[in-house]
Parts: C-alpha cells; sequence; structure tokens
C-alpha cells in the first residue's frame, strides 16, 4: 500500500486520462483503484467506495464475479486470441450463437470489434456500402438525432452532435441530417418528414433507442422507435440502433429494442456490458438483408474491406459466453426491475424535492438526475459527484446531471445507500 | 470434438468475418482454432497449424504462455477493469511507467484505447486539437503516404490510401494532402517539398516508419524516416508515427522509429504486439510539447474529450506489462536478429530463386514475398497460402504478396518448416 497522492502523481506523470483535463485531476479527488470486491471498488489505500456507475456502464454483475473469472481462466487454458481474418475460432462460434437468438435482428451476424466506437464506424460503413454493392451511389449521409452521441472516432463523431466542444473537429466530420432529439415536442413528426424529403440520400438512420445515455439521459418513449421504424420502411432507409449503452439489462430488458413491440432494426451495435464489463469486446449485428448485400465472388468489391487486429478476442467471448448464462441463470432481469422502482421511489421521495434537482429522468437503471444550477459555472455536477465519492460512493457526472448507473445485481440495501448520498450531497452543494 | 465441415457451417451462419468475402469463406479451408500450444494453433479436429502469421501480426512470444497466462489470473484476483475516466488504476499506472522509458518520445503520456484504430483516431484528433487549443484554426489537414494503411474507422481510413476497393467511402473520408510511399525513387523529396509547401495547413504527418504492413511490406531506409522528421520540425509541423504493426520487437528494435537515430516523434500509436497477442490494447502516446497544449481550467476546452469505456483495461494492462518483462528476461529481441538472418538467408536460396517469386521484402521478421502473377485474377497469393494452410503452416496473404510474420520466439526447426512449406507451395501454384 502506497499512499495515495504518491500513486496520483505518479498517474499524471505517465497517464492520460480521456474526458479528464488533466491539469484539474489531481485536485479532483480521483480514485485510484488497486482491487474490488462484489460492487465495491478498493482503492491504492484500501478505501471503499461503491461503483454507482458500473465503472462508466460497463459492469453488469459487479467485479471479481468467480463464474466470469473462471470463464477467462478455462479459456486461457485453450487459447487467449486468434485471428478472425479468413480464419475462425469455436468460441466466437459459441458466442454468436448464443446471441443471435436474443437480439432483435432477422437472422443476425456479428461483426466483432474491441471499442464501441469502432463498432458503430461498422454499422455505419456497413449501411454505406449496403447501397454501393446495389450500384446506388447516392446514398451517402445518414440521418441522427440532437443530443445524439456514438463515440469519439471521426466517423462515429460526426453522427455524434458534438457537445464538449467537440465542434472544432468540424473540419473532419461529414455531413448528416439532424433532427430534434426524440423526447422533444414534435420531435417525431418533424424525423418523419424529414426521413421522406431525404429518403433518397441517406444511407441509414442511427438512433439510440429509449435513452440518448452521453446526452444526459435524454429519454423517448417505444411509440417514438416504432415510429421511425415504420417511416424508414415506408422510404426504404436502413435503420442502426446503437445499444452499447442501453444493451444487457440496463433498460429493464436484455435489449431497449424489446419494448419497442414490433420493431427490428436492420443493424444493432453492442458493447460495454457485453462482457460483464470485464473486457473490451463490441459488436456490429447485422440482418439477412443487409448481410446479402455483401455475399459474392471472393476477393470482389462486394466484400466489407473492414477488420480490427482483435477482432473475435477468445477472451472476451469466453467471458461473454458465460456471462448471458449467468443473466438467465441469476433472474437478473428481474432484480434490475425491482431495484429500478426502488431507486423510483426512493429518489420521488429525498431527491426530487430539493431545491437543487429540476428533473429525474429514469429508464431501469439508468438515471439521470438534472440538477438546476442558478448560474454557469458553479460547477454542480462536479461538486456533488466529489461529495458523494467523499461518501463512499463513486460517482461521475454530465455537467449538471448527475449519472446513477448501478450494476444490475445491486441489492436492495446498495440502493438506499446511493440515494442517501446522492441527497446528502445535493443538500450539502446545492442547498436544501 | 465435432467435425470441421460442421463448425465451419455454424460459423457463416453466425459470424461476419473481417477483410473475407463470406460468401467463399467455407471453400477456402478456414482454420477453426480451438486451442494452442506455443506457436501451434489446433483446431476442432486436433490439427496443428504454425502460426506464421503471428495471429494477423499480433502475437509475439505464442500462444498459452504461461508467464502471461499467470499475469491475467492474477489481475482477475485484482479486478478486471474499471474506469480511466477521472480515475485511476494502479496498474495501469505501472505499465505507463514501464513503457515510458522504451518509447522514443520526450517524456511520454500514455492515452490508452483497445482498436488500433481507435488509438489512431486518438492521435490525428489531439494533432488538431493541439493547433486549436493555440488559437490555430488554419491546420486543418494532414500529410500521409501511398501505400498507407492505418485502420478502417473513418479517420484512419481517411489518412490511408484506400486499396480494398475502400475508395466507396470518399464521400465520408476528409481529404488528405498524399505523397508517394517512402521507398519509391524521389519520394523523400517530395516529400520535403511538400510539407514545406502546405506547413500552413498540416496539424501532422502520419507514417508507418520502416515498414508499411498492409501495403505488402513496402520498405524504406531510416534516413527517410530522419528526412522526414527534420522537414517536419523546419516546418513546425507534428509527427505520428503509427507503431501498430512494427512496434513491440517484430522490426528487431522495440520499435522501428529505434532504428532512425536521432528520431523523436511527437506522437506514437501503439497497438497489436502491447498484449503480446492476448487482448486488445492500443495506446496513443504524446511528448511533453503535445500534452502541455492540452492543460488549461477544469471542464475547459482545451480538455481532450474523448475516451473509450474500455480505455485501460486492467486485464490488457496486466498481461502487457508482463510482456514487456519477458521481452527482456528471455532476450527476445537476440532472437529476432538470429530468426531474421536465418529467414534472409533461407528464403533467398529457396525461395528467391523460384520463377513465381517477383520480389521478397525484409525488416526483421516482418516478411512479405511478392509473386509475379503474369496476369490479373489468378489469385496466386489466396491459392499459395491454402497450399501452406495444406501443409500445416497457417499464412494468409495480401493479394499476391505471401506475409510471412512468425512470432518472435520462433525456433530455427519452425524457420526451416515455415520457408520449406512457402518454396513447395509457391513451386506447385506458380511453377519452377
Amino acid at each position: 500500500m502506497a499512499d495515495l497522492q504518491g500513486w496520483i502523481e505518479r498517474d499524471v506523470a505517465s497517464v492520460w486520462h480521456g474526458f479528464t483535463q488533466m491539469g484539474a485531476y489531481a485536485n479532483n479527488h480521483p480514485v485510484i483503484v488497486e482491487r474490488a470486491e462484489g460492487r465495491e471498488l478498493i482503492d491504492v489505500e484500501g478505501n471503499r467506495y461503491l461503483d454507482a456507475i458500473s465503472s462508466l456502464w460497463v459492469t453488469t454483475l459487479g467485479h471479481r464475479v468467480e463464474e466470469l473469472d473462471q470463464a477467462i481462466r478455462d479459456q486461457l487454458d485453450r487459447v487467449a486470441h486468434t485471428t478472425m481474418l479468413g480464419n475462425g475460432n469455436r468460441v466466437v462460434i459459441e458466442l454468436a450463437e448464443a446471441l443471435a437468438p436474443l437480439v432483435p435482428v432477422d437472422r443476425p451476424r456479428f461483426l466483432f470489434a474491441s471499442d464501441g466506437a469502432a463498432a458503430v464506424e461498422q454499422a455505419i460503413k456497413i449501411a454505406f456500402q449496403y447501397w454501393t454493392n446495389q450500384g446506388v451511389r447516392s446514398r451517402t449521409s445518414y440521418l441522427a438525432f440532437s443530443g445524439a452521441y456514438h463515440g469519439d472516432t471521426i466517423g462515429s463523431l460526426a453522427i455524434g452532435d458534438g457537445g464538449f466542444g467537440t465542434d472544432i473537429f468540424d473540419p473532419l466530420r461529414f455531413p448528416v441530417v439532424r433532427t430534434p432529439s426524440l423526447g422533444e415536442p414534435g420531435a417525431v413528426q418533424a424525423a418523419i418528414e424529414t426521413i421522406a424529403t431525404n429518403a433518397s440520400r441517406l444511407a441509414a438512420i442511427v438512433l439510440e433507442p429509449l435513452v440518448q445515455g452521453a446526452a444526459g439521459m435524454a429519454m423517448h418513449d417505444p411509440e417514438a422507435v416504432q415510429a421511425i421504424a415504420k417511416a424508414a420502411q415506408d422510404n426504404d432507409v436502413l435503420v442502426i440502433h446503437d445499444e452499447v449503452a442501453t444493451g444487457f439489462g440496463r433498460t429493464g430488458t436484455l435489449f431497449a429494442t424489446d419494448q419497442c413491440p414490433g420493431v427490428q432494426p436492420d443493424m444493432m451495435v453492442l458493447g460495454k456490458g457485453i462482457t460483464g464489463g470485464y473486457l473490451p469486446l463490441a459488436a456490429t449485428v447485422a440482418s439477412q438483408r443487409v448481410w446479402e448485400a455483401f455475399i459474392g465472388e471472393d476477393l470482389s468489391e462486394r466484400t466489407f474491406y473492414h477488420g480490427h487486429s482483435y477482432s473475435g478476442n477468445a477472451l472476451g467471448a469466453a467471458v461473454a459466453l458465460r456471462h448471458l448464462e449467468l443473466l438467465e441463470e441469476w433472474n437478473v432481469l428481474a432484480n434490475v426491475t425491482e431495484r429500478a422502482e426502488q431507486f423510483r421511489q426512493l429518489l420521488s421521495t429525498q431527491v426530487g424535492p430539493l431545491a437543487g434537482v429540476a428533473q429525474i429522468r429514469q429508464r431501469g437503471l439508468m438515471i439521470g438526475i438534472e440538477l438546476s444550477a442558478p448560474e454557469d459555472g458553479l460547477r454542480w455536477g462536479r461538486k456533488v459527484s466529489a461529495a458523494c465519492v467523499d461518501r463512499g460512493v463513486l460517482i461521475r457526472p454530465l455537467g449538471d446531471v448527475i449519472v446513477i448507473m448501478a450494476p444490475l445485481t445491486t441489492t436492495s440495501a446498495e440502493v438506499e445507500t446511493i440515494v442517501g448520498a446522492v441527497a446528502e450531497s445535493v443538500s450539502e452543494v446545492c442547498g436544501q
């Protein structure tokens, strides 16, 4: 055990953290994790923190899950990684077969990557080439939504709506057709009209179904997703559901799309929770219709010439496969439903009435508490989160939105702890 | 043990392989790997194949390396993953500290990703924002080389020179300034002049030092890299070395840049071999000069708002850290030098004289054998590789270039086996 301050200094001297102002990092009370137990992170000095953000929305069952650890140990006794380019790996086939009946996509095929953004890039490139493979050269644009976030690589950044000062990268981003976030009044009708007007130049519509996480948990109803699906079908435009954040139980169903009866996107993007939060793995899911457009002669231009070195990593596939089994064996979604309802009740009584709170938004275990800062520059989100960390609950805000993203196996007592810490912290920072 | 044909059918029914025409996949004799031992892959029927492509250029020490397996097992007993956004993890700090003295970059900081392409995207975005953070808005372009390959996401695809029919994505790619591949006659002088002419609009020069792998092992001399470095310095343009393929011993030194005395790029991109081929991990390395341009007020626009969920994955960091130690402990680079010389001699006597061979290019253990196909469409590269696979040596070509990329720990006997198989296969397919 070294001292925390020493580790923070070493960290700043050699590591660049994403989405982090490194000039302020050391003063923002970072947690330097050494190990974990269950849903608790333990820092280099032995301090414990409840992981109320699921290590940035990836952890599902908790840390140090014996069964997931064992899946990796067992796969290590076979092989850690072999290439998917022109060759296969047994555990990757088994994972794809296990996922196939669970994703709401027609006869799905799985193209793996590691970063979620890379899987988004795969989806937008596949949508683009889907049309060129059929001789259609006019469909070079995309419809995306205000507040959208799909990752940080240039292609996914182009589909996303910026924010965080990312507008500076405009010279590198291709233009897209953008309509209002689906939770806004009139947004659904506006989107339908925009799709109809622009259909001939749209390769695809890219959508975060039900929850725009990075927008601060902006939400819309299943009916909006259904309306977009119908407009896409009417106008022969592909639909891509980005379920990187919403997938694997986070919204109360295995996928957010499952709450939208009749909707089957042409493609889905999966990431984050797919390995239970253990290892980098992402997937682009393509429907039979999409897949067929790429079948042709060997080495022909119909081929999708895109592939990451660690696509279909065997260790990642092994833990993802075991994770799917555990979600079922442990009946995890039932706990999500119960804890989501508990959060709703406790937040409405303990947090909603506080003066500093403007709105609480929730879908399953994805929760955003929007603070009503009376003026800009107060950094209320940062301060409330720091106050939660002081209370042993790890929170990281999105601007002035406090995000709670508890692991799917969170207990009733832990929900009480989290809500209590948030209520106290909001009161302390923003007043009663 | 199921039958191979059954596994191939299951594979095609559910998995989409990158850079692979799935309509032809089943007929191209794919190897369906179940496990491995050392440098041998073992398929679902127990057949063994020498991994002569290092599982697409990632495997360094071999598969099932006891010490690497143990590093992952030990880290599983601590924690698999925690977020790097605003927080830290001990093993990630330790990895960055271990890498720091080894990379030829001034006071380096490491920003991690998982896919190599994502780390390239980080580098090009950092180069772009380096200038805007200093109020320079004109430097929105990049200089890149003919034959360049930097990955498949839109940003890395823009820097790359296409090929593989990727020109169809031109509407999504931002334009770059491109000069001839540095191995071409007059290319160095042309690049120097282009840099001088375009300096005021260049954010950075992006370069694969010494070897353009995906171009079919196109090579250039250290002097070319030095000349580019000097031109960049003279014109105040940043230089990014993409060492995803060349890094971690593949060229005979730990990094290709190490063979270019006096050269210190402003940024480097690392991937593939960084974990010994075990787990997806990539890194963008930034020099002190670059880093300082991003230091500012908390939440300010000087911050780099980019970060992947699994950035700094703890399991990946643990195996990468142990891998660095083993490269040293086992004196792996000495073996690379010896085996590279052995390859050179055996190839020159057994393969170079064959009628079907146009040129053999080699830098360390990166080897490309260019076949001289008398007409297009013969798929000689594919056929020679298939003949190697029939002989128990896994090869995957780049068009009509046979790539040999043996693991760094390859033995003398294995080199003989690989060269023998290639010589026989070339003779069989292309004639004596």
